[in-house]
């Protein structure tokens, strides 16, 4: 009992000594995208750590989206090295939204800030406008299309405008307020008097918002983005009662 | 050894079913800030799952800044429902930063776009600004203060001007900004041909900006925010020849 609380916080402190690790190995560039981490019998060994410390470090670097842990044998096992921040970074802010340390008028606050900036700096000739063009036309199909089809479409050509930015950040940020208050949302949603008004304007609206673009009017589009986003919460929000 | 391997991938699962566990308690409310978790042990049993589990997912928590694990015995032991997105959020920019998805000119640009959009949002009258002056008068001691005391006070300026704004997301996304590049702005500071000049530089800058916001001149105050935090990436990067 004794050795199991010792062990405990022994291992408490070399988890962090393997994160550490790797992080070095990744700043230093052996260690890059695609690329598999030791294995954990090495790691553990190379490291002088209980293989439990490497599993627990190895779980965090999971949860932040910087590693996909592996699964089965062969050439094709082992933890690989991925870029994933959005969910990681989704995944911290909804768990602070849920400790009500985040108010989620703020998170929506961030958002209007981070699409209008977006859609201000975006290149009319991008090539991911091309991308927001075709999700406008999936979202125009009337049949098998239901809300929550709908707002995955929605999600999607969001962030093709905040990527034909051109800043990596943003995209991130943006992507994970989003998914944030994914629950939330989805309540708000199912609470509309009449969703397919609601479609149809956010349609119009979509619309708008990449000719805006497109014409090279990052002003204008900035205004409409900011509208758009405001006038939904707003409308969801009243209809619920908030 | 097979069964290793078994556990190993159930427990992958169940740690998850212990994150979302957790989650949900905080959105009910049933667990709050400064509240403390069940023990392990009750925890495990509770869910039917390993203490391995619980204590993976409580790494989790720990590393996205929503617990702060126990230490010792006592009432004042246990796990504890903290709120720190920022480091949390801080080190997960960081592990990106070294895989070298999100370059570092990203994170200055959305570094920029946060304090400038915040600078223009505080309020004349926030306490926050209070606390800002304070920093500057302590960044003024010519003694005792080298260039990492320096830099602490000025990291704490600069989120002393965020906060008045009054955005937590907005806040704890540029702390993170800020210390996802640390180790990166340390390089370049230190390879600065003459600190005291600079130190001097922005000294003034700085009171320039808390003038303006004190004068209810958030466009220039703005202005002045993107002009600073630019020119001392500018300065510092030709400086170390990238």
């Amino acid at each position: 009992m004794w050795s199991n609380h010792i062990n405990y916080y022994l291992s408490m402190r070399t988890h962090q000594l393997v994160l550490s690790w790797i992080e070095n190995e990744l700043s230093a560039g052996r260690l890059a995208l695609g690329g598999r981490l030791p294995a954990e019998r090495s790691l553990a060994e190379h490291l002088k750590v209980s293989r439990t410390s490497v599993r627990e470090a190895i779980r965090i670097l999971e949860a932040m989206g910087v590693v996909r842990a592996g699964v089965g044998s062969g050439p094709e096992a082992g933890t690989v090295v991925i870029s994933d921040p959005t969910a990681a970074l989704g995944s911290a802010l909804r768990l602070h939204v849920a400790t009500q340390h985040l108010p989620v008028a703020d998170i929506v606050e961030t958002r209007v800030l981070l699409e209008s900036w977006a859609a201000a700096k975006a290149r009319p000739d991008a090539p991911e406008l091309d991308e927001a063009a075709d999700l406008l036309h999936a979202m125009d199909a009337s049949e098998g299309l239901d809300i929550s089809g709908f707002l995955a479409l929605d999600v999607r050509f969001h962030l093709a405008l905040a990527n034909a930015a051109g800043n990596a950040v943003v995209s991130a940020m943006m992507g994970s307020l989003r998914e944030s208050i994914q629950g939330y949302a989805a309540e708000l949603t199912s609470g509309l008097p009449d969703w397919d008004a609601t479609a149809s304007r956010l349609r119009t609206e979509h619309r708008e918002i990449l000719a805006a673009i497109r014409e090279g009017d990052g002003g204008r589009a900035a205004t409409l983005v900011a509208a758009h986003i405001e006038g939904y919460y707003k409308e969801a929000g009243l209809a619920a009662g908030l």
